[in-house]
């Protein structure tokens, strides 16, 4: 393994970009050099990293130069204009769009569950989608327990999954609020504050949101079970940075949740957070901030057979984004 | 009918008796006399009703003298204590409180839906459930289209389902942060404020709450399909009084999305607002003061056949509570 890698970070300056410096320096990653680079209008920026102030640079075609991996965060037309010039510069991307997520070429991993379709790269490897990834991280250990079939979710997402436009949404209408002035809206189509909507993403020609959708097609690619099902409702919810889903799952086999918690305390990077005798169950609040997703509710589930409900929560910006990244970066300085 | 009934508001303070007063007015319910009865602190507080103050009585087993019709929403335990009391007294009981909900002998009633079971009440009715009859508001004209087997679902529940308590609650942990001090805790057992909160009523054995579960219960006994089976997960949300509830719905017969807008458009109390092209899609803060529930997001279940997933809102103090205890009561007046 190299000690001194050249890594680029594609969207510095947005939340996840910066969760992604403070996570590549959290966990030591190997970084010899590290490129933070941005749009024009960010470019001169600083940005911390390891106690020192490191200048964002303009994103072009020429800034690969020398670069081992680039993590790209800045929206799927930005990765699909750089990625190419990155992988021909001879950079892994390691992409956190939709860009290439299901391009049968580019592995789509969550290190936890597939860290081996990484070696199988030809130089784009895809993040998957925030709320498919928390979901993954608790439907996985009890698919090898049980077997999964189909699941039905509802997904509470915080405001960070549309970017630190989507946190500012949130704090200025509760601040408008808050002084009796008009409400604005600038990125969501109705106010967020005290509100919520079941709209995440582009509406498809099925009646579901390409959000939802992304839950069937992208957990099927992960878990590598192309028979998957899931029916999904997305929903942003007003909460800054954590998303949680409430999931009906069905399976091949009998359950219990005994055998559940068993599956769940041997996964990792989930915890089980389970104890409703003491209120005991994931909040979005307080899993803000941290690596591990939690996992809560377990229960039979009382309209079908072999099913178990459950809520999960993570850090949409941690392991729905920034973490993941860098995991899956870490597996790449493996190869 | 008669024109000039006794009408007695059990709770009259509260956030529900508040509203029960407003719809009686708006309804030109046909009151001869008002009575507001609330505990003996509030006992002498006025409350506004067709242009008068009226003063707010101290609840008591004697309270009912000359009493038609009882509203009671002031909780199980007042319920359990004074509607005896007040069917003593010849009153009929309409109760918003889920004391009596599941007993035999008493009706539980959404008029759209079985208006025919007041007529065989013994001097108590009760209310439903708030999520409850926003859920079935929407699954009754599709269950009639065909044939509802099981449901499915998360709620998305208003702190106004806590009363003015956990209205007050919500607002003050706003203005907490906004100024920077720790959030205290009154109602809710974690923060509601940019949280979410899987936990609705208390714990049952099954690992599912008392909510959920009623869900079950009290939809069995309201659309009279002991067989209906229902797998819920009950979420507070910072929303001050619209509940949201995303359903997946199972049916006999094969479904269409035209068919099952058709039969919303011709139910009553439910409007259809669901053109997800211009981001047309209930919404709580629209719902809210609203008596009409609405529907939306309509569209095939992807994961199951003969399924159609949707999104449901209701005004929790309205059709969850006041409106449909005043309905009830409108019902019995026509006895």
């Amino acid at each position: 393994m190299r000690e001194d890698l050249h890594v680029a970070v594609v969207g510095a300056t947005g939340a996840v970009g910066i969760e992604m410096l403070e996570t590549l320096e959290k966990r030591n990653f190997l970084i010899g050099k590290l490129t933070p680079l941005a749009s024009a209008r960010s470019a001169g920026k600083t940005l911390p990293f390891r106690g020192e102030k490191i200048a964002v640079q303009e994103l072009t075609n020429d800034s690969f130069d020398g670069v081992d991996i680039a993590l790209f965060s800045a929206g799927g037309g930005i990765s699909k204009e750089f990625a190419p010039a990155a992988v021909e510069a001879g950079a892994v991307v390691v992409d956190n769009s939709s860009a290439f997520r299901m391009d049968d070429s580019v592995p789509l991993v969550v290190p936890e569950i597939n860290a081996a379709d990484v070696a199988r790269h030809k130089g784009i490897i895809a993040n998957p989608n925030c709320s498919t990834i928390v979901t993954v991280m608790a439907l996985y250990p009890l698919h090898q327990a049980f077997g999964v079939k189909r699941i039905f979710a509802s997904t509470y997402q915080a405001v960070s999954g549309s970017g630190a436009m989507g946190i500012a949404e949130l704090k200025r209408q509760v601040g408008e609020i808050n002084e009796g002035r008009e409400v604005s809206r600038e990125v969501y189509p109705h106010q967020i504050a005290f509100n919520v909507l079941p709209h995440v993403d582009v509406f498809l020609d099925n009646g579901y949101t390409n959000e939802e959708m992304k839950m069937v097609h992208e957990s099927r690619k992960i878990m590598g079970l192309p028979d998957f099902q899931a029916s999904v409702t997305c929903v942003r919810v007003p909460v800054y940075r954590a998303h949680s889903i409430a999931v009906s799952a069905e399976f091949e086999k009998p359950v219990s949740v005994e055998r559940a918690r068993e599956a769940i305390n041997a996964a990792p990077g989930i915890d089980l957070n389970d104890d409703v005798t003491s209120n005991g169950y994931p909040l979005p609040l307080e899993s803000a901030g941290q690596d591990n997703c939690q996992i809560g509710r377990i229960r039979r589930d009382c309209a079908m057979e072999n099913g178990l409900s459950f809520w999960v929560v993570g850090d949409q910006l941690l392991k729905g984004a920034a973490l993941n990244t860098v995991q899956i970066a870490e597996e790449v300085a493996k190869l």
